[in-house]
């Protein structure tokens, strides 16, 4: 039974592993929606303790008829949670089920979900199929498409994983009606990103649509998710492993992924820890050139309309740059910004550390 | 400098993820060895407690030219460890000596470690190079070749891994002078393997071969490597993620893995229990028709001759068929076996319980 509900796709192309994301509402309550799926007896549902109650059953009958065994595993919520430990669990449920080699993993909920499920289905029996069903806005535009899997260490963010594509991606817009106000604007947080780095006719239209948005207007929602998993599709399939272009869609992280680990997993969400990363790399960017104060200005406006921190917290500038060089865009120790060289183009390198220590001064909150 | 030692090069032909395996005396100590490997600033030697004494210091003098940093990891000895505590010492190592994504791995032991550093240069920040520098005959040639990796979970062997090919393999037949006899005995199990499965003239010479191999002749070991390399290399590059081909090379492995993983990671040696799971496998190829009883007594005495156990442990019929119904191979809960469907060539199906139970029966100690 082909997909009859209304919605739009857009295309991964990447060979012989290019896969769709769908985009509508109602999708994962659809049996069509999982029509060109691979055969198999089993399935897996991986979610989450607070995804669980509002979408799993939905999902589960939607598959009823395609797999002898729908299983579904709930796995406790947040990031502190994206651990060895926790990602074990999937395993222990797969083995204990006897999924085989064919059996298909279904991620659903918000990013943490869909990194673990990821990185599970990239490492069971060396590799199974999964599909991304993203409930939040962030995961939606920007971490379930693109195959970037992973867990944390405790010594750094997304330091243990694989990249692996998943076979379809079902962006089902009806879920974020749901979404809790601050998991909302951190998705937002992802959505600016494209503008300043690939699409500045994109940042005019968020701008205009941020309030829109902030109030779950599901056209300008609809527009939102469509547009940045347009922009990201074209830049994976430029590069899928990350070799080059495809580091500019980490602006803002290596300044967040401090701000994460450096408050403990969880403090902040990941969007925004991003957000308040961007406005840091928007500073870096002028100190280097590309852009000016009034862009810097606009970009941080932004982002706070989107409900979102623009002062890091105060770590301590020692503390930022000890963090930011565990990063994976570090090489032989030099930490790697992303930063805008002229509006709507980014690029990756390195800065000098006074530089860097003058940002970190300028957006933190002082030590007290 | 280039590799002046001599030495053979057998090919692994993957597209963009070709190498070469070099097999010579004394090659680990040689500079030129790694003229061939990507730049990069650090090195990471993960080896074992028993092996790193004898040639840890030498890999590492043939590296000091080619890294500004070059760091030994020792982990402990054996199968029992091949599990995710003993693999996170390894992303520990990486993450505390501030290894970046070009940072090279050298996998300096066994299967064991060649498994572990495998799946950790796949996962370590989605994928860094890694080189094999297998020292025991079983590693040289099999396990080192061909890109499987893998950790045990205490439900299934090799259930969490990757395909990651590694840049290099490095097959130091000096090392095989140092190795306990047991070790030798089995690494010639999966040497047996490649005559029943691909190439009968093979067998002829491993029968004619088989006690200068026992007592380390250095040519005999030296061309049991090289063919062995050559019929992986083949098989591997027409099936590299086992869709269908490649698993023939898993002759005697069911049964091998229930043995193991049913009396403890550890208690016989991997090549023992695949040594012994091919006698049962021949067994099972008897009787559905593939081979005559002489192919079976032949195959057999060759085993014992190498110093294998032929007769399985006393498990339990009901036990072996629940061990290995984990078995990666099984599809929708049948087990599937690799036999030879006549001398000289495999296939992998199905059995009938009943007759699994005959097999195991004849070929296992009687559970007292």
């Amino acid at each position: 039974m082909p997909l009859s509900a209304p919605h739009e796709t857009v295309e991964i192309q990447l060979g012989d592993r290019s896969y769709p994301i769908l985009i509508g509402s109602g999708l994962l309550g659809e049996p069509g929606s999982f029509a060109a799926l691979p055969a198999a007896t089993t399935a897996l549902i991986v979610t989450n303790t607070t995804v669980a109650p509002l979408y799993a059953q939905t999902l589960r009958a939607a598959l009823a008829n395609r797999f002898r065994a729908v299983h579904v595993l709930e796995l406790p919520d947040g990031e502190a949670y994206k651990e060895w430990q926790t990602l074990n669990l999937v395993f222990d449920a797969l083995l204990s089920h006897g999924c085989d080699r064919k059996t298909v993993l279904f991620a659903l909920g918000g990013g943490v979900v869909g990194d673990m499920t990821g990185f599970a289905a990239a490492s069971y029996m060396r590799g199974v199929p999964f599909v991304q069903v993203p409930t939040t806005l962030l995961a939606q535009v920007d971490s379930s498409v693109g195959g970037k899997t992973a867990i944390n260490h405790p010594l750094g963010k997304n330091m243990i994983g694989a990249f692996y594509q998943p076979r379809l991606v079902l962006c089902d817009l009806s879920t974020l009606a749901t979404l809790p106000p601050r998991e909302l604007s951190a998705g937002l947080a992802e959505v600016i990103k494209y503008g300043p780095i690939h699409d500045m006719a994109f940042l005019d239209w968020i701008e205009a649509n941020i309030d829109a948005m902030v109030a779950r207007d599901p056209s300008a929602l609809a527009h939102a998710v469509k547009r940045s998993c347009e922009i990201k599709a074209d830049v994976v399939g430029q590069d899928e492993r990350e070799t080059g272009l495809r580091a500019i869609l980490n602006f803002g992280h290596t300044f967040g992924h401090a701000i994460e680990s450096g408050l403990g997993y969880g403090e902040w969400l990941h969007g925004e820890a991003v957000g308040c990363g961007m406005v840091m790399a928007a500073h870096l960017s002028q100190r280097l050139g590309g852009v000016d104060e009034a862009f810097v200005q606009r970009l941080t406006a932004l982002i706070r309309r989107a409900g979102l921190p623009v002062v890091g917290p105060a770590l301590g500038v020692d503390r930022y740059l000890d963090l930011m060089r565990v990063d994976k865009k570090s090489e032989a120790g030099e930490i790697r910004f992303v930063v805008i060289d002229k509006p709507g183009s980014a690029l990756m390198r390195g800065a000098p550390d006074a530089m860097v220590r003058e940002v970190l001064a300028q957006c933190c909150e002082k030590k007290s």
